[in-house]
């Protein structure tokens, strides 16, 4: 059973991109630093018998995996990095080197390659992090004549809990067919495990949709880590779909033709996936356009305020300054007469009232401020 | 009959793009929560004789099925999700349980799968919603020898009436060719079905281009729904042409010779709804630039227009500030002697106006503001 | 002989795009609705006679399709929609009803289809409409052994000319070569009239270049022109391009080996076509850059008039404000001695000239405004 | 010898990409209506002998053409135009009416065809025009057993003087080998020939990448110019690697197996010349993106800066203006007892200093203007 | 033992693509004008002994090349352009002239070419610059049977200390194995040499993206010079994939079957650097949007303080001119009786607070200033 979902502590992104063995290594250097062994489970089953349990030691697992009975054993590794354990299983299933390599040093890019005794799958798992965005993780999938042996990044939590209850009920009919179609069932799992994420991402991209026009915040940010878990989705699918479409073409006996069906049916899946993440990925940039005009578009909004305040209030004061302009009458007829008007002072305010019409007139005429810039907006 | 056009509530866009049965899910899981049976209809035709009627229980198409007489059947079942039903059709038509999860379980993308006994084509109607936009239903179509069976997502509207209106009157061949022309007919109907559709894209993309220009509200949120709904049909029609092509290449005897040239015309019309949605795609995104420009060039305007209000009421308020000045006459003879010129007043107001003209005349020279700026934007 | 060129009412551009047929119509339903025949000619040919006339009934054309003289008889339709006529011509040549339906039904995608007894081209015609942008026509040229028809949309244009002239002067070899060669000088003849279209097309997009960064009016609308037109050659180019293609590597006797050459030449020329319209959509994509950088900079100009006018009126108008204070000097030896001062009103002056030039040294020195700023721009 | 390099005078760059035979011209139509002879060289070659004159007639070079010794002659036509001439060198060299066509109506694509008896290579020369621009010349190259025949479009200048270089020093194995090393020698010198322009638009990129972020001048132009002149050599480079590579796939006897390495050794620079093409246009794209960036936030510093001033001097204005009211204090105590404070005068003073002030620190704390934005811009 | 690590000198960027020698050179000139001897270092080992020294003379070489223990001897160049010894290093290793200019004139596009006796690799080793950029350099990798020679373009630095030190501790099996497997050995170090540098790479990407919403300097420069950086990574190892598939593919005897698995590896290796520099590409255009949204907010929050501004100084400034003009109220009762209201200064004073209020009131009205403008902001 296992562990309960942990909310996990949030890595720079760009780690999820790094190989940490230095340049030159021989291969098959193994990235074995950690001192805490894996947590691991063995499911050993036949049409008829479940066993389910977590083992401490390897030697358990080599008990069901040399019994003479023809039940399935699937092996499920939860953790890297433990060297003592990893070599180990690399001694007991006959691991290649290299592809030992491939399991532990995370992250790999996704494929599929055939050995003589067994395939190796690595596929990559994305699920929802703790606060709505992606995260991704690597399971490697070693599948041979009565066994199935599957490597997890990280410990806590996986997508492979409803194969596990398929097995446990009998399900459909994953306890009457071979190893081959258990890592299918596997493989399967990760693919739909893409779904409800985009059914996230989808939720969040319409949200912003109706939010973006209507929004005074800023929400490019917003927008810009969208597109990075769209990008995190895609990099993990497109080299999906070309494994799944690998096992599909590879002629190996260890994968049956009643498998094949049904592995077809995945990649009808993952194409499916990458279909909508390509689509979502279109949507998110249409986004950004939209965001940009309503940024430009409010920009505008406020200039034709301070517009509008500078009509109505420079005519105002430049009229009043001249009106408050001390040229002594005495001196002179022409200076400033109308001071002594007797409707001076109203003439005066008239000015100013009809300078600011005149001026909003004028605008509307010419097209400059229209009905929808006064009133509307 | 179909029933009248209803309205259609609206869903939340980012819905048709998410598959909702969890993943680890058996393959085969149905999704059918249903409980309103969906309607279906039988037509059953021969070069003589057309019957067509609505049928309760799935018993009455079997007598269709599995009388004597050399006619075709077309069995259309509008509206998913009543498990007892589907299940029950499965077995008639000895459906695979992976393509039952097909038709069922929308949305799939569109393909056409060839099966021992049947073909089955996944396919994707494009009907324009009440208001405006664009909506997209999956029809799957199965057809053998003497049956057609064809199963739409929802209940009330279709592409197809034109085909059964062909069936009634007898016009054109149909009557007398086979089961393969019938389905022909039916995904000819889906293809033509998004000619009208384009076209109403193509007046909404029209008159966006006149109007963005012109109009003062923003309309980057009608380019942004426009080209959703692009990216919708392509969503749509891409797959579609696959998936014809594949039924023109594919070497079954379920597909008479003749029924792929219609097939051909078919493939023809895809590639030309594609041509169509990629350039209208093209249109759509010059249209937001020309958006962006438009209201760039709105902001120049205001812009303008408050630099010239500046330009004439700031001099007239300095000048008038200077002569408003208090300095005493009385204490020194350089204390503003202008106020007690004779002709003060009037030099005072010649002043102004000689700044404002003197610097729109400078303005003009150095090409800041030009002829059109003042008088024929 | 062609009527005179007319110039051609605007119709809305996306009608360009549509086909009319309701979906669900039986293949091969012509959409002819016009009740006014088509002109028709008719040139027949041998190596030294050549017979030219329009006629107005078919049985003409029959008489020179079917007499025993070994002339090449080529029939000119122009305009369709006239039901009669097109089904007497389908009796004719015994047209397939889905060529039939390419033939009629306009626009249909460029393509090359050979049927036993004839090839069937629909190509596309581009021609300057009246007032300097582009329009397109569909012609459909059918050949073999002894006969060329081609259909065009409209009666009153086409780009033929020079392939009648050829004929009636006997210039190059075109009277001594079979019907393939004339069918190719046609299409060759179609794919050369593009190249006074990008020539134009050409000259709009150099003039754009040199007016953008000058004009003062907005230009977006002319460049989104522009790049529809260039959109509309590119959609009537890339499957002529196909089509060419294609019959080079058809094997059909039809088409002699000698043709094939020329075809060759036709096939360069629709590459360096498409080649030139990719090039210019570039070029027309890079324009819309260099326009809405134009207007961003035309904004800081403006922006830089409306700030040094601020800077050189508001600091006059605060200290002429001051000074215009009343604070009354009876009551306090504070309160604005320079009123009394014997320089007061030249030291006020001098305050207002000191604040605007030492204003505009530190923006100078800070480079806020540069030497351009002010002087060069 | 070449005449010296002149300053070629500027034509419109769209008429580089017309061709101006009329559509519908018969095929094999020469543009022939230049009155001036082209300029002619021949050079005669084996490893003991050169001899290398300007002709004036072609009978010059049928002398060395035909005369027994087992030389190369290498013609060299400069300028084309002249219809005797032309008509001539089709004659003596045996080319095909369409070959011809493509030698003199320029411009063509870059291509390679096989003939019978000899190899036509279509190739474009990339030169620097005077003013720093880039222009483009054709040359066609005619090699067969014994002769290579080469037509340039101008008399002036060409890349293949170190070619003739070689020759006349016998440098390297030129003198040994066949006229189809002579024909890859001139070709590898027309693709040798980007990279000098390269490094100048390298250049250029750099100068605008380093000018960009700090000129205040206007500099769209100047990277537009720069994406086209990009375009220009993409638009020559890509069919040459199309050219260079038929020929090494060319199973024709015309082409040793030794020349077949050299020519690997063309096809690699000229992959080298797309692949710097392609990312100078990638990094001139960036560059625009920067200009824009730059251009937004020099606007943003002038609004700074316009902000600012009216942050400071319109608090003065405005306080000083209510103290320049003539409330009268004989009617109200309240009307202004300020006027008549002991300190009314600078206590109005330290109100206005105490607006500015405070206004300012107000920005500051809600982070509208930063540190930088006053200080260290 | 390599030299220690010198901060590397700033060539101007568009140097590194350019190659000098001039255009129409014959095939094979070397461009060596270097007086400086490189530095050359042999290391000869057999899976007993190892043998490492710097020598000064390529004698010594020779001796270890020719001995007759079934020795490998790896001869490192470090530096080129030194005219002697590399033509005698062409003689010693028989290298084709073509071969040995790819070899010396830096830069060559990565690539894999099989001679007869030997394969040549051109690859492309990426370091960081001393100031956090990016530089290539280039290394040729000729192998052959029991030698590889490297030679690198600068003296300096390398990413093969590690693969020296397998050799000298005997780690991994890879003084067991052959020259191809050294030759592997060193490429795969080249491709793996990329990883620290993409890390390096994302971080910056990380650092920008947190800082560019928050910063207001100028970001553009730096998002353009990583694009760059990125964009030489792609053109480094685009090739580099290519030319590992050509190695995989090979069928030359030279390459062992154990030494194409884990060629695989390394192919795989530059897989996943491509994947990764595409996604930083496409998170690095994504960023500089979200730099220009940025700017933008910013420009708004600019020009709401100006507005805000204004609307609050310029009604007070109005008001307060209307009761600072002269009219006397002698002359009639109409000229301003507010100035000798008893409450006339205190009602100024409301009437001025009421305009603002009142405008303040009014926009929050309309909605042109929301809560989030004016408090949260």
């Amino acid at each position: 059973m296992p562990p309960p979902v942990k909310k996990k502590k949030k890595r720079p992104w760009h780690q999820r991109f790094t190989r940490e063995p230095p340049p030159a290594s021989p291969p098959g250097t193994l990235l074995l630093e950690s001192t805490t062994k894996p947590r691991m489970f063995v499911i050993d089953y036949s049409p008829e018998v479940v066993v389910e349990k977590e083992i401490h030691d390897l030697d358990e697992a080599i008990e069901f995996l040399t019994d003479d009975r023809p039940s399935i054993t699937w092996v499920d590794i939860r953790g890297i990095g433990h060297r003592e354990t990893f070599e180990r299983i690399g001694r007991i299933f006959k691991i290649h080197a290299l592809a030992l390599e491939d399991i532990v040093n995370v992250p790999q890019r996704p494929k599929a390659d055939a050995y003589p005794d067994h395939h190796l799958v690595i596929a990559r798992m994305a699920q929802s992090n703790g606060n709505g965005g992606i995260c991704t993780e690597q399971i490697a999938i070693l599948f041979g004549p009565g066994f199935v042996l599957t490597v997890q990044e990280e410990s806590d939590r996986d997508v492979m809990e409803g194969v596990r209850e398929r097995i446990r009920r009998g399900g459909g009919s994953i306890r009457t067919r071979g190893s081959d179609y258990l890592a299918y069932a596997v493989l399967d799992a990760v693919v739909d495990g893409f779904f409800p994420l985009l059914e996230r991402l989808g939720e969040r991209l319409e949200d912003l949709e109706l939010e973006v026009p209507r929004s005074r915040r800023p929400m490019s940010r917003q927008i810009h880590d969208l597109k990075r878990d769209l990008l995190t989705l895609r990099r993990a699918i497109w080299p999906q779909r070309d494994l799944v479409n690998n096992l599909l073409r590879d002629e190996s006996p260890l994968i049956t033709k009643e498998t094949r069906i049904f592995l077809r049916d995945t990649y009808d899946h993952s194409v499916q996936v990458m279909d909508m993440v390509e689509t979502f990925r279109e949507l998110s940039s249409g986004l950004m356009d939209l965001y940009l005009s309503t940024v430009s578009n409010r920009m505008n909004e406020i200039m034709k305020v301070l517009t509008i305040i500078s009509t109505i209030f420079l005519p105002i004061t430049a009229i009043a300054g001249i009106y408050g302009m001390n040229f002594r009458h005495e001196s002179s007829p022409f200076n400033m007469p109308e001071l002594d008007w007797y409707y001076g002072y109203p003439y005066s305010l008239m000015l100013m009232l009809g300078s600011v019409v005149g001026l909003l007139i004028y605008y509307r005429r010419k097209g400059w401020l229209g009905r929808d810039d006064l009133d509307e907006e």
